[in-house]
């Protein structure tokens, strides 16, 4: 493996990344096909934040955070730092400092599949992260690994620039490519949700609203009283 | 396995079925001799919810949420929607659409040994949700399953019309017909332990309230400065 | 394995405890040379909660508390029970009684490598307790174990006495001999994080704060646009 | 819960108990609806077992074999002991004193939601063993719970009598009034199974043999050189 | 997601592939930067099998082994099936009669980052999989997924025609363009490793033969008697 | 933390510990009071290995086995090098060339609570080793640790010298000053148990044999038909 950090990488339209971000990840992940989900073990460490932007990626080695500040320099106004690691690893590679740090640049969040650490200083700052643990558990900085490369993180092939979107529900990759397409269907099912989601409040069945009766009866559901 | 979902089920008194909600999880399942525990890897998406209701009960398919929108139907007001799987799955099979047809129909909330997506809006209706993962991974219609039939929920073994109580410590079932006796049960145990409350919090000790002492010497137990 | 209860330790100086609660779990844990923490799946019941006491240590058996009784009276204000089993366990072997209990004596919390119930009660009383799991399950009081001998809890070794420094990162214990010096390097490392904070915060770039940019480049590292 | 060992339990009939047996845990599972699975976690002690039996069901208690010795008892030449646990647990609650008594009785094998311990004799013997874990940890003989009860074991629902078959894939139940008509279809599947088998063999396409193609276009699938 | 399914794809020379087998899994990985290895949960259902091949990769979605069949008319001899699934699974997606296919097309083996069944047959046959469980739980074919396109399989990005090398130590992936100059370094390794080797056996100190005394002396190591 | 190695140790007797070794795991527990043994995801890489030895103990760190060249050194005919880690981890610490050189020096085996590689040439020198993953994923040498120091291995505290005892059951340790008592009371116990298997085997109940049944009667056990 070569250890290079690239530095120059192609972004999505801010416009089209802060509307998958009002969509929501559930949305936009049926929207673009169900595909591009994080492993449900990736958790945020507070309630409430729900945000999109570009991939800044790094590729980081078990209890090794060198490559996080090497990506730090790289990053701009509206990107988020997604971490995957060459072997499962829980430590915390991240913590207020490398917060602050952060902030300062416009970085809007870390997915890291690793662990984080003082998530008490973080979720006061209100710099959201998702993450496969919390630790206080310290690193090195000594194996170097690379940034802007395709990375695997929690399961997900994820690239330089595609967009991460991050909430309650868990995170979601949209390649930058499709992020305007993604976007355009998102929207059509926004609309959509919100007209039966008015007929399921006033009581109406899902069963007819979908017209699953007959499917029912055809896969061999039968009722019993 | 034939496909069947039964329209009409028994349930307990709503009025013993509320008592059982205000006695809590950990005083009903002693109350009952210590059974009818969901495993404790069934958290709520939010703290703080309390309820009880009668289970509602679905066996659904890994990836599949056919069965809730044909158990919604079958709900009635004070249910709870209870769902196990046939393999372990984490797909996130309930969110605010389900939710939407939950509320207007007075079910009170959802167990389901699955993932569930959504968690902000649920949170938002305070609608209460216990599962096992928290995941946007959409679901498919196409295989069925059965409604108010026997399942097995996180290892334990539930009837329709069993009454449910969940809350912050996790989730217990009480059979319906053993109801009224649990209730009366955990009545008296909540009498009994505001007194030994008392006792404790004046700073008695609990050897002394519970006469452990002899106890303690006959098992070899010795003390030493 | 004999079975005996240690009534009087020896107990780190008050000021310097307290003086750890202030660094907090990461920065201890730093301090002391990377050390002491115990493994992450050990959680806050609730969010906020940051102390640090005297470790009253217990050796418990799967599914039994009763030597979480016999330890109780053995506590003084200051302390925190920290318990081991003999082997993994989420039986909930804590709840609001105990907790009373503790609180009557001034005991400033729990660290259980097993369950913990009650938790919305322990919330309540603003009890804090890190465990591995919340279970409403109950226990027996049938096998003694001890109180007051060197425990194995979450993966460390605890000698009674001890200190136990607890927050949202998790949990840290720094041996009762070292505690002085372990807070005067806490000291001294918050002092220098204040400052790297502040540049930081400016915007200065952490390869040039900590001087990494030529080492970077020794071990390969390459940048490409 | 009330502690009662039922002597008397209705057993399938031989014959049809061996059947299952020769066809094997997946074919059985496949013919009685892809139901009856314990969840894979459940592994045998050595490879090459494959055996089926009346289970003999006990509800044990973590760290607790008492209701091992009692169920011992109750059985006949051709049982197999199944034993469910009230909560999560991997204590080696049976060992090659047990095993040498189940032999002396004609229990052809043991499935338990727990540990086993001496696995090199009972390897030895060649008496086979399902469990969720080796651990030579020990038990004690203090809490009753129940034997030939309903009980849940690994997930599943198991009652006295049902059939056990087991083997390297696993574990599966099939319902004691089901068993004849379970050994049925299982034999129909294996004898079209040997057709298929001779097909693929003589490299025929699985799409064409299970006539797919036309389905797989209807799906939306195409391919691309 | 578009579901389409490559005929065509580039593999590498047969005798790098063989190569590559025969310097096994810890030594390509080693020779090619320490990368390329699946999670160590993928499991060999035997011991003793080692070999290398090229992947004809799958996407199959949760307990839908449609996409394999699909798949298996797409193999030729000495290829290598490697299937990536959407959601963390377990059922069973493949046994005897898969294999029996894939047998008569020359397939080598198997990785599926899911479970397997039929084992106790696919050992008699020798025909290798690495698996994440073994379940007899089975499988529907209703939702299409991809063949030939890049996957993530326990962890890791495969792309069509990569060199899968798989043995007890787990698997490891080599991407094909990079297969030739990996094998040269692997040889290279393992001539290296045979005289050290050799050394080591005769009694020499892995100290003296890695010259590591200077550096412990320099990273601070202190010897004590 | 102190980076040390400590060169000499004090070891038990040559003859109790092999003494230990003829018990085997599960007796020695027991004998010695149902303690000592390591948490049952430590699992041998082949069955029936089964030995005994002095502990030299090893801290190493995540994905670095630089200590384990330093231990090798330490290490006398006889010992077994035991690995404790400061964090989880799985990465492959251990292969063949070590191996080698463990046999070069008469070391018995391994136990690590981490990963090993290189298996299938272990298992054909019969090299044993017990591990919590199997892993080809390659190390560093650049961070410290200790050697011959107190160390928490997969949940137990070892000092060295003390006894290892290992096999098909997993691992359990002796404190070296108790290595003679404990061998008296396994020997004594194994003499017992000889005599049980023999009633047992000729069909005794073990409710007569351990004079349960007054026993369960008083528990609240009842016999139902």
């Amino acid at each position: 493996m070569k250890n290079i950090a690239v530095r120059k990488i192609a972004r999505a339209d801010a416009g089209v990344i802060d509307g998958l971000a009002n969509c929501g990840v559930a949305t936009v992940h049926e929207a673009q096909g169900r595909t591009g989900l994080l492993k449900p073990y990736m958790r945020p460490i507070y309630p409430g934040a729900s945000i999109a932007g570009s991939a800044v990626t790094v590729l980081a080695h078990p209890g090794d955070n060198w490559m996080l500040h090497v990506a730090m320099e790289l990053c701009e106004p509206g990107d988020i730092l997604l971490v995957g690691l060459s072997a499962d690893n829980t430590n915390g590679m991240f913590g207020d400092l490398l917060a602050t740090s952060a902030r300062a640049r416009g970085v809007r969040g870390l997915v890291i599949d690793a662990g984080v650490r003082d998530v008490a200083d973080l979720t006061a700052m209100q710099f959201p992260v998702w993450s496969r643990a919390v630790s206080a558990e310290g690193t090195v900085k000594a194996t170097p690994g690379c940034v802007n490369v395709p990375v695997v993180c929690a399961g997900c092939l994820v690239n330089p620039g595609d967009v991460v979107v991050a909430g309650d529900d868990g995170v979601c990759i949209v390649p930058r490519e499709m992020a305007a397409r993604a976007l355009e269907k998102s929207n059509t099912r926004v609309a959509q949700e919100e007209i039966t989601r008015q007929r399921l409040a006033a009581g109406e069945a899902g069963l007819d609203i979908y017209n699953m009766r007959e499917k029912l009866a055809a896969a061999g559901m039968e009722y019993v009283d």
